[in-house]
């Protein structure tokens, strides 16, 4: 964002209460290359956040002079990163220019999701299409570790050759696995669903992909979740956004003023453990009465169905299980649909405590709470409606509609923000792309 | 911040992992004269993030080129915001020029505090110096609303005067009253512990102090004791802060990402509702079973004392009655250390919640709850050590050293941003400061 943008932003209301964000000081030298590369970083963004315009118009709206911003637009042209299209006649006196437009030809970001079963891919190019999807389904608790990452390369594999091409750069990849990260060593420390400690994932995927593997982060599936929703509804004006992420594992991903909030080590929305189990079961984690202990998935099979009900059975893919269930409570099956109101209520206690703590203007159900939205909204509206001290500023709930790809879809988003910290990390070797 | 500094401040683990930041669309024209002023209030900003530093190294580090940085300095020296003093020779080629630095001589801002027994006012210049501070003892809910305001319009207008006989502008002012705040309205919606219900107290303010009233803003006290805290945590590369207020009511003020998180309208923090209380107390919100109706400073007093006791005498100064039972304590008095108990086991409950959601590096007990900090500190850090799931990423636990003042100075601090905004407001008339 810009100068000249933020300043406009402050007359919202909603801006003009922000208060002080002062940056960690964090002074030092800068030289001519970075300073080119942090401002061509910028036009990308300006041009993400506002859509196509052309140079004169981008000169005004950042305060680079019009020769600065021409050599640097030459500049991401040559890599692939911008092109001009059509005439823009809006924001400027004078002439109208050519719009310049995010190019989407020449790079994206892959994201996977590791899940208890499915494994899942996206690929998002650099003006936010998904170009690329795929999920597969895996028994991941019945694999070895090193069966499962086979498996995940050779995936991954596939699809960046696929995309490779069709001529584009894969710019990097996020990983989300199904446990807590150690963000700092690339591993996943602890998988409570999965039995999985200390795995080095990134390096073992690294080592499997091969030596083209682009650069790995690791992720978690919740944080990834918010990234891919509020994509997709940032263009409403919506600021503050939070995504509950609804598996055997259940986490929320927090975008508050229109940030992804990680906390200060990474741990940031780990709700599925908050003590709101009054009978105090076991959970993975090691804590009791976790809320994920009742109103995970594993809860809801449980209070849906007997053990060896057709639901519980691992080989069939969860999707279709989901449909059975689904199905029984459209049929007005009462046990089913106890486990609904069950679980309906669990969520109302944990969400109106998320409400009272962050005020989101948007709440986005995912995973299994999606499949379950036509059951779920209502109830959960109304009893945080109840719970509403104040006036006029209730959260809207909404369901996922992205589905089993949202996590992926946020992984590939954020690894594409690579490319806007430092556009020149992208060659400017000529390639010909395919439209 | 500018460009350069983000793209620099992108190089640490913590904020590399940082996803899309992407703001609401809000495209439009700029003109000339928004983009000086933005630009001005860029500089303003890079100073007091990064303190003081020479033209050049300021060109160098905004982007901005060395020609028009004359120009802005020059003029936001002309308006009093700047002022140049010894040599620079850090950070750029060629001969030192001379430092750069906010001026604290011309404007400042002023925050109040409206609490249950005191009114609490400061002024903050734009150096960042406390120029002024009062704390006055009044037993606000014996009195009526009007004679309430014409206390704090009294209170404010002596501290204006001195101000403005020192030849500074007080560019806004902050209130916070003891209730929910009607931002759009400007008023306090609801004081659950007064008794007050819908009272316009910017309008019926802005009259009391008369024509030469600032812009008056309302703002929620833990959100602006957050604000407080940070600035003097920021330096030590804080970025996540919590803020628990501790009163009658408790409320939290949450710092994410260097940010002030207010929530989509301004109801963040509100976590003295959380329904935390096995029992189900009846709380002055409607709610039952309320965090603060076993945590806040009613709760403690009724712990610690009979109904008869002198420490629930309204007519004592609070600090006085806290002391009180300081001393108890230190004495070994078992009433008192068992009520600091039970209140440590119920404030632990409620942070291990906000950990779980916001990750924060640090938490700053304020109110009673630093008064009492001696007991609360040591098994509080333990109890949060317990629950703590990941490894190296605990909460660092302190008490707040601001005391009774955090609320009004970060009112203040709140009412600065104004300036940094646009830094236009502040005209060029000269007038002569007294240093």
């Amino acid at each position: 964002m810009t100068s000249t943008t933020r300043s406009a932003a402050t007359s919202t209301p909603s801006q003009s209460r922000r208060a002080a964000a002062r940056p960690a000081p964090r002074a030092g030298r800068v030289d001519q290359a970075q300073m080119r590369s942090a401002n061509m970083g910028l036009i990308l963004r300006h041009l993400r956040a506002h859509g196509g315009r052309s140079r004169a118009r981008l000169a005004a709206e950042t305060g680079l002079s019009k020769a600065t911003m021409s050599s640097l637009i030459g500049d991401l042209a040559e890599r692939g990163l911008v092109r001009e299209g059509q005439l823009d006649r809006a924001g400027t006196v004078g002439r109208p220019g050519l719009t310049v437009d995010l190019d989407g030809r020449r790079v994206c970001g892959v994201g996977v999701e590791i899940n208890v079963d499915y494994i899942s891919l996206a690929a998002v190019d650099l003006a936010g299409s998904v170009i690329r999807e795929s999920a597969t389904p895996i028994d991941v608790p019945r694999l070895s570790v090193e069966a499962v990452l086979d498996r995940v390369a050779s995936l991954v594999n596939r699809m960046l050759d696929s995309i490779r091409e069709a001529g584009l750069m894969v710019i990097g990849l996020t990983v989300s696995p199904p446990g807590v990260i150690d963000y700092d060593a690339g591993a996943v420390r602890f998988a409570p669903n999965l039995g999985w400690r200390s795995i080095p994932i990134v390096s073992e995927l690294s080592h499997r992909i091969g030596p083209d593997a682009p650069p790995i982060h690791l992720e978690n599936d919740a944080k990834l979740g918010a990234v891919a929703e509020y994509a997709t509804h940032a263009s409403d004006g919506v600021d503050d956004l939070l995504y509950l992420s609804g598996d055997v594992g259940v986490g929320a991903g927090i975008i508050a003023e229109g940030q992804l909030i990680r906390g200060w080590s990474g741990f940031s929305g780990e709700v599925g453990h908050l003590p709101l189990d009054p009978e105090g079961r076991q959970c993975g984690c090691g804590r009791t009465g976790c809320w994920e202990t009742i109103v995970g998935l594993a809860a809801f099979l449980r209070l849906a169905a007997s053990e060896d009900d057709e639901v519980h059975d691992p080989s069939r893919p969860l999707e279709d299980r989901l449909h059975t269930l689904h199905a029984r409570a459209d049929a007005g099956d009462e046990r089913t649909l106890q486990a609904l109101r069950t679980i309906t209520d669990h969520l109302g206690r944990g969400l109106s405590i998320l409400v009272d703590v962050l005020n989101p203007r948007v709440i986005v159900l995912g995973g299994y709470f999606a499949f379950f939205g036509d059951y779920l909204l209502e109830p959960l509206g109304a009893a945080l409606e109840a719970r509403r001290m104040d006036e006029g500023s209730g959260a809207r709930l909404v369901v996922s509609r992205l589905g089993m790809s949202s996590t992926a879809r946020g992984g590939a988003i954020v690894a594409l923000e690579t490319v806007f910290d430092d556009p020149t990390l992208v060659g400017t070797a000529h390639i010909s792309p395919r439209g």
